[in-house]
């Protein structure tokens, strides 16, 4: 069973905007590679399951900024599970440059059916999918 | 004075990923846009006082997904300032599309000063920019 | 029968780079929200024939950049139909802001059909599509 | 001197759109990755100038695609310099996934010194910028 990974990446130039730091929308983009990261170290794409029509959105997502992050900075992108219920996934992030903590994160996301009519149900998640995963432990607080 | 701004935009194609629906990371730009527009109705530009290395970092930003959203949805996003203090705004945020709430959110913005040496430190908000924004009232819950 | 559009749109803070301007990569999307205008002013939405499986795949797009954007910045994207083929269409597109051009273009899009085994191949233009649109008239050159 | 750069990278989930594939904004985006990473090899960063006010703007870029990429395809994207001039750079790009060609790209670009007053001129590449990189051979075209 796998818990949380870390995921290491460069910082791209078309991330960053105007103020010449990385756009606030990207942390979240960065969130989701690490957690589709996390779905292959455990063996399966998240999207396997969409030929069944059992999909994963996001029902929540937030994000606390420390410190910017520029061009060719390279960041660690760590992401756990802090939580796993019935119908549902929570991960926890703490995004780590040079040292320095940059953004602390959380994500929610449900397991979902899509109905033959096109409506989406929540639904439990497959025994199979959540055999895969399990809680991370709290970690100790390192980097400032 | 201002407190509230309803951007009606259109989604775009790009805006769309592999499940179908908007990439859940396009909200946040969703309320960062309103977020400018509302700046504009008070007369300035976010950016305008860049040249004297005055800006406007983003600190937190949440969101809950309530419904997806499709290629050429109309949504509205009705952001409002919830609170300001010395040094920061903050904003909550709804965007309904043809009558149902498809995302509630909230974000915080700090005034920050760029100094010489480039570190970037908080500040208190000018007061001309301070007496073109209040407080939005609550809203009555209408959508759903 | 429709043959060009001239879509406006102002510049996104997320669209612009540490260099200050619109990063290069937008404009095949300004272009893309300009053809997808196009045909809704033809009365019908470029996604409609997805119900059955006939889709519009990009073959070819290139872009000439003239000047920078920044954020703010009011733009002009017209978008004309530069040539109709028995299974594609081509478009050029001329950017304008505050009566300079900024950008020229053209992109090139397959009539495609996707078949049961999930191949993609591409197919006639059906008869009613290709019967909302013609080839525009060159264009009188005025802006520089 | 270095002449040409190979790029592996891994699709991501928000690099693709509704139509199950990646968006064709983001090969322009990808070329530039790999052009970055090519300076970086060959010692520097393509902004380590921006403090002198020299910078390199895009020119012109083109793409042709050849087929569509999936959520977590791995991609390699190769760039070659295909001239040199006084004052600009032309790379040649080809994409390939899985044995077979995706893309085939073109990009220009300047060097542009930014004046005091604020306006971007062209201008000559300096001589220890160019003592870094050469003209890449022509490639024998082996994927299909």
């Amino acid at each position: 069973m796998i818990s949380e990974y870390r995921l290491k990446r460069t910082i791209k130039f078309y991330e960053t905007d105007a103020a010449g730091i990385v756009h606030f929308s990207w942390f979240n983009r960065y969130m989701e590679e690490a957690e589709h990261a996390l779905w292959r170290a455990a063996g399966m794409s998240i999207t396997a399951r969409a030929k069944d029509n059992v999909g994963w959105p996001r029902v929540a997502a937030s994000m606390d900024f420390h410190r910017p992050l520029h061009f060719e900075d390279e960041v660690e992108v760590w992401i756990r599970i802090t939580r796993i219920s019935e119908k549902s996934i929570r991960y926890g992030c703490i995004m780590t440059s040079d040292g320095h903590r940059v953004a602390t994160g959380a994500m929610t996301i449900a397991c979902a059916e899509r109905r033959p009519d096109g409506s989406i149900v929540s639904r439990a998640i497959p025994p199979d999918i959540a055999a895969l995963f399990s809680v991370a432990p709290e970690p100790e607080e390192a980097v400032s």
